[in-house]
């Protein structure tokens, strides 16, 4: 029987379902509709459009081998009807019809189908305060909006811009803007972090640093109460402060796009997202969908969730196309995983962070390490910073996140992980995790088993960590005189923090501290310091050997509080250039 | 109970296994022995610092701040003892002590232990052939071995050298004599490919094109049949030819030491490597043995194989410090891994080529896809050349391997196939494999993501496909006029080869194919083209819906055939600069 298949919404699932069904069955009829039409485009590439790193809107709808993919190429390369311009108004269920209507000319169609796949995306959220509606406040919707913006930006009238929203889609923003556009550009974030909900606060704060390096302001714990101008927006009133602009783009999170489905009677969540099996069937079997509308299921938690991602998406494309040629894929779900360029560095996370994990229930910790990607001999190297999730008790390992420079393999490690995750790793399968090995590439301990072993440390109660965040508070405290920083390297590390800080801190390194234990104050807090935590560890053993337990090792050692952005030796920073 | 252990080498996991046991039982005594001064190095650097990339043999055995790891290091940071210049001569396992000779003064000396660990490593192969005691004909055994080459090779006197053996350190140190001292070096491999075990011929072809076109000679399925000179080498006789050589070494693979433990009765395979358990015992519960003189479970074949491996020397070593300690570590085994760097390209693999595979009894074939690393649109991408092995009926991964630039992300792919190869995944779960997506480091589909969606094409029957080494042998013998080849891409891409090659290529866009039906022979085979496979995919169904099933797809398309080192159009080279 040859199938006639409806599919509303030609982004990144709906061609993907379309493309994979026509090759398994080349006989069966597709028709695909948009409500614009620019379609089967690349949304990540958004920000890169915008900053200019992609010249042309058209390069983010075109193959890989420069085919423009519209309406034409469907039909000739793929056989597939594209109908742009037109939006999905209702679905007949009963009579397994779709009903449209002609978004320039108010046309209305109906549109019969055997199997209807459901990709209509998500939209972003608007704040509803007062001022949204002037002109030069933008969401990130679509493609078009995006070349609105660009051309606001082109013309050269953008001086200030505010982003609103510290998550991925704000900071890839904040960064397009500034970096090439040279505009003064600010964060306002209602959370006390940026990337809230994706990173560790220690891990965000590192990426915040770097954020305000270049030039980026970033406002945490404020909210935007009203955007002001005279017809066209000149200023963001926070609860804080009032910030000119003459652009202003939200990026506050996403809804999905449900609405037709909530009226055709299928099933929707509580958080408005289409419900489907792992077939990427709703409700009614004949109808798949997914991509940004739907939940799916989250495989650490094991309760489902929104993820929304052009990347989950095309797979979950690939697996409605499968079935709707009568195949059998299943879409088990996802880990949730993320990265992002800010700049010269890169962030990314596989699973939970901590304050995720324990918002679902678990029992967690995390520990934090930093070392050298490739093999410390080796010329060409850089730090990767990286923080594991895992929860007691059962030390299984609940999520991973990290920040590196661009090449410092961070991906490689937070892929590995997130390949691993649905498995139920602990912390000893990531001691013993196997990566490819030689010094161009990795160390023969890689950081990812540093970071298993330390975590099992952690877990078994034999290395008592504080994180840079911990230290900055008790280092701006250290007034009181009750802690004493205990640098565990050579003198030729240590001997300037001392000169410069002769009270709070003091040089015993990690191979003397043995001999010269008489000089530790059992009196204090000892905090252990090297260059990023490995002699720290070595010594607080030592330390717990001679009946003194006040001792914490720094996590990342100096390398990390550098990276947060707590310079003990500023001087230092201007001899350095 | 003080527990005194005594190891046995301590070069990788001598050194870990000890200070992971120090660290857990401060208070034991722990002995490590030695036959060099040269200890707790990372051997895997070797040819970097035999190429200067690391200046000298001490940061091999430096700490990453820079520590020197000597005796001295180990006693006072570690409160470990270390006797170097110390061979093991025998155990007597039932007074649990170590019969020790000192090499230099030739004493010998018993050392008593309540454990023992066999931290023996191996040695390199010698060929059986006249001439290996000429002088300057070397192996890689040690770092000692390894500070001889560079004093030759920085000596100036070496003009020609000949590598014996394709493998991964022949090839390493190919690199490292001609890249940096600009000496004349050829490699001699036995087999017909390079890295034979470790790549499928096709991924072999391309790292020896990307060798041959930095100067290194390579010469297959040869054979060394002496090495003649007056004293000092001077010539390598092939069953082929004479090569001139101021330098041989010869690294054509390693036997485990296992003569100790075989003389003391604990068990040793077939193979000659000692038998452990996945706690890492001997035979004999209170002997532990680790790293290049075991062998441990093969995670893939289900089968006890040999992976010597300065990293799985290392991870082994920590699981037998924690049992040292009355832990309850395991090590369970590895699924193989492999990268190396030749010059700008890197090569890795994780699991079973179709080769090895097959000699294990698996009923597999293999698939070969050809991507961009990051989003197609992003503008500083890399193409990825990755080949994946599965199982027919299954659809099991066996394997990954592949090809690309240092900042490609071939890395980062093989990690995470090799991290998921242990849980027995399929092509499903490749295909849906969750890598972090965003345009400046992966694709929406990643080129993971097209490995596992054309593996499952391929099992079943969806796809037929060819590799460059058959499109190689069809194109060879064209002049038969069996086949056509059709260029699947625009006419911008074929047109210079159909002026070339009137006869044998010919144009029909893929998106142009089903209207130009008529121009295709139905008495020939077709070899389907395009950039990389995608378009040539498409063609293909196409094709088999009209009858036309005597069709090829080139599996990575022109981009693999030229990476194979065959250029169809030369003069476009020259013209290229």
């Amino acid at each position: 029987m040859k199938q006639n298949v409806v599919i509303v919404g030609a982004v990144a699932l709906g061609p993907k379902a379309a493309c994979r069904f026509k090759r398994l069955s080349p006989e069966a009829t597709v028709t695909m509709i948009d409500q614009s039409d620019l379609i089967s485009y690349g949304g990540c590439g958004i920000p890169y459009f915008v900053s200019g790193d992609v010249s042309d809107a058209g390069q983010l709808q075109s193959t890989s081998f420069h085919m423009l993919r519209d309406a034409k190429f469907f039909k000739n390369a793929k056989d597939i009807d594209v109908l742009t311009h037109v939006r999905a108004v209702s679905i007949n269920r009963s009579r397994k019809e779709l009903h449209v209507r002609h978004v320039i000319n108010g046309k209305e169609q109906t549109l019969p189908y055997d199997r209807l796949v459901l990709a209509t995306g998500s939209r972003p959220k608007r704040l509803p305060i007062p001022g949204v509606d002037l002109d030069g406040v933008f969401t990130l919707s679509d493609l078009g909006g995006a070349v609105a913006i660009k051309e606001v930006v082109a013309g050269g009238k953008v001086e200030k811009a505010v982003i609103i929203g510290g998550g991925a889609i704000g900071l890839e923003m904040a960064e397009a803007l500034a970096d090439l556009w040279g505009i003064e550009t600010s964060v306002v974030e209602i959370a006390d972090q940026i990337l809230p909900g994706i990173v560790s606060p220690v891990v965000a704060r590192m990426g915040q640093h770097q954020m305000e390096e270049n030039g980026i302001a970033i406002y945490l714990k404020e909210e935007v109460r009203r955007l002001e101008g005279d017809g066209r927006v000149e200023r963001v009133v926070t609860n804080q402060r009032t910030l000119e602009a003459n652009l202003v783009i939200m990026a506050v999170g996403v809804s999905p796009n449900a609405d037709l489905a909530r009226d055709a009677g299928l099933d929707v969540s509580s958080a408005g997202a289409i419900v489907v099996n792992e077939k990427m069937q709703t409700s009614d079997p004949d109808i798949f969908a997914g991509g940004d509308c739907v939940e799916i299921m989250d495989l650490v938690t094991g309760k489902p969730a929104s993820f929304p991602s052009g990347s989950l998406a095309n797979r979950q494309g690939r697996v409605i196309g499968t079935n709707l040629a009568d195949g059998n894929a299943a879409f088990e779900g996802a880990v949730g995983t993320f990265v992002i360029k800010l700049f010269d560095i890169s962030v990314a996370s596989a699973g939970l962070s901590l304050q995720k994990a324990r918002s679902h229930g678990f029992d967690a910790l995390s520990v934090f390490v930093v070392q050298f990607d490739r093999a410390h001999f080796y010329p060409e190297k850089e730090l990767v910073y990286l923080e594991l999730v895992v929860e007691k008790g059962t030390g299984r390992v609940l999520g991973v996140h990290g920040l590196g420079g661009m090449n410092s393999g961070l991906f490689a490690r937070v892929s590995a992980v997130a390949a691993v995750l649905r498995y139920r790793p602990t912390t000893a399968d990531i001691s013993n995790l196997e990566l490819p090995y030689a010094p161009p590439f990795s160390s023969a301990m890689d950081v990812l088993n540093a970071l298993g072993n330390t975590a099992e440390n952690t877990l078994r109660g034999k290395n008592r960590v504080i994180d840079a965040d911990q230290f900055a508070d008790w280092w701006m405290k250290r007034e009181k005189g009750d802690t004493l920083f205990l640098d565990c390297r050579g003198w030729g590390n240590a001997e300037e923090f001392v000169k410069k800080y002769p009270r709070d801190w003091k040089s015993i390194p990690q191979d003397e501290l043995t001999a010269r234990m008489a000089e530790v104050p059992r009196d204090k807090r000892l905090v252990l310091i090297c260059n990023t935590g490995v002699r720290s560890y070595e010594a607080q053993i030592t330390l717990d050997q001679m009946g003194i337990h006040d001792a914490y090792n720094l996590q990342g050692g100096v390398a990390a509080i550098k990276k947060w952005g707590l310079d003990l030796l500023p001087s230092d920073v201007s001899n350095n250039g």
